[in-house]
């Protein structure tokens, strides 16, 4: 406990999934939560994939990277 | 709100992402939520990594092709 | 195939559940795909554990209601 | 982009949920995403219907208590 | 790893979840992951938000209960 | 009902997946669940972004395999 799963456009570099790792973890451990009980699995979604507004990111977002 | 996460067999074509993605969308806009606040998610699994019945989609289901 | 999870405000009525099976089924059965095989399992949310911009939308959206 | 689930044990305070949802915002908008973009969605699963080692934590966890 | 999450209908009875976690974690031991390595997560879903071929399972699935 | 996301780092072997998909089908079946209504599916997640303790699984685990 947590399990914490994050989705993200691919792309997603790994300097910044380490950074999320370790965020994420950090939050909960803020919290009195120990590090080692905290779980976060972060899945990559293509673009054309990734809808808003009715539109695949990959289109209404075109100029937008990942971190 | 919503956010929708569809998951589909591997190989399902761009076109027929663009099709969910505008379809679930507007599922919502007709029911009065702004287009603009429905997020989709479009996951692909392997056949192989998808069971019914106990065996895998990639034998169980060798003939049928994702749209 | 497919499998798709919805995820809304606490309080979408019954009403509006119906809708949102029947519409995302006829989504996929308009691209061939037999509506028996969609599965679509719509989860509520409390507003105060969805949040939007860093807030929960108990707050950020107090006077938004669920359809 | 992203999008944010978050499992938990029932019981998760009203409190722990804020900052959680502030926490993680801020992971994601040091790194240069706005934190408008991101949502953030909390579920709470009750102890005895989460596993750890073939064991509900409701039994194995008996006196961790969510914060 | 793994992290399991098992979707059934609200109702599902506490000996229920407790067979399933037990079955699932020892699928994994069999194959060689330590048991204290996976995580398995019930969720309950209502059968009138569970939809099957286009209606929710409230309906079509009436007479099914959950184990 | 069920669906059953199981979630494995990258490089789970086809027969593995076999056998998972087999065995969590049984233990529904076992329980008096149809097989037919049992669905699985497997999600892989590469190892560096799978967090465990705040490091990806890639460093913390480096030498431990999926099966």
């Amino acid at each position: 406990m947590p399990v914490v799963h994050v989705y993200v456009w691919t792309g997603f570099s790994e300097e910044a999934k380490r950074k999320v790792i370790k965020g994420i973890t950090e939050v909960f451990s803020r919290m009195g939560v120990p590090a080692e009980a905290v779980e976060v699995l972060i899945h990559e979604v293509p673009k054309e994939g990734w809808g808003v507004g009715g539109e695949p990111a990959s289109e209404k977002l075109k100029h937008v990277k990942p971190p």
